[in-house]
């Protein structure tokens, strides 16, 4: 690894400190959103429906994903990810947990230690 | 809604326009590797096996979320949707989109219409 | 429909009564569908909507097996299974591949070859 | 394993020569294996991990069915079909279910009363 990639690495380290994804901003929309009407609100709908209604958005939205990255255009990857990402983030919100702690976990992987946890990856 | 809690999504929205998210970065790393050598490199041989190896992680992935969704802890469900979002970016990276685009995709439906839009209606 | 195509459907209706295995009449029942019309079959619409529409609906039906499967009572395990191996058939039929195809792969692996394999090492 | 076992397992071929079909008299032995070393059979070690390692396998199998479905030739519709019958059978099974269970489910709707279900059946 060169030192320059090293030196892009430890400024994108050094943002990642100081900076909330809006994946987490879109979270604290959706734990909103489970209190209002059900009539005025998809997620609050799902909310009510309750976990088995969100895990089967999941499995759909894999599968579309799937789907679209097979073989098909852009936008439609874009658009299917959307999808699965946002039904992901419900799932979080219908649990309790924050997506801060995924990303904690991603972080934990692939954060500061991710030179070394390749290293020890060699499994797959 | 409060306007205490507007003014919270005020200041989120304007964080959402000068910060890159984690997982963006993630993905920086994930293109980095795809260069590396497949022996010391989970995500160079995944990108070397080509885009159906890689769905079919996303699939077992998407599974291995419900399941723990369903009846597992918390620290199950985190670890699963880690390794379903982690995957997603090798499908975005594999097929040349970034993360950016996905975000912009829920931005466009959540983001400023989406908040904004509902306080709106409230207003109006 | 035309009289002689209602025909070929009361034979094949006879014809679930004796001993040939129920899935590949079933299969023969969605054939015969495909080229109905697709107000009145919902079998009609699917093959009409092309392989995309079938595989979202076989990835639905997996899901939900799954989920059933994982917390749900037998009753619903049973229509869950049902539904998976019905769009199966869709699928199959899509592709113009017959069951009976799957069926002698799966006696190839564990007929003749699995069980009396077993056998012969017993006795060997 | 006894005597008994065998001559269980030996009659249980037999029977495949006959008409009852197929995926029931694999029910069969998948249910005997269960009871099986766990060294030398893969269907015990799945029994003996729980539903969760089946289901996951049920998830891998419908993802590796869809991509075959819509990319793959022939063969490998197959062969993931197989795959995925056969483990949706190890579930049934774990759960104490018959295959029998879910063929009447598809008779109820599909059997004597194809026609009459396909005229009641305009939604989808």
């Amino acid at each position: 690894m060169t030192h320059a990639y090293q030196e892009v690495i430890r400024m994108e380290e050094e943002r990642m400190d100081d900076q909330e994804a809006f994946l987490e901003q879109l979270y604290g929309v959706i734990v909103a959103r489970f209190s209002e009407e059900t009539e005025s609100s998809y997620v609050a709908r799902l909310h009510d429906k309750g976990i088995d209604a969100i895990l089967k958005k999941v499995g759909e939205e894999a599968t579309e994903t799937i789907l679209a990255a097979k073989g098909g255009d852009d936008q439609a990857v874009i658009h299917e990810t959307a999808d699965l990402w946002f039904h992901t983030l419900v799932m979080l919100a219908q649990r309790g947990i924050t997506p801060e702690a995924v990303v904690n976990e991603l972080r934990r992987r692939f954060g500061v230690s991710g030179v070394v946890e390749k290293a020890s990856r060699r499994k797959g």
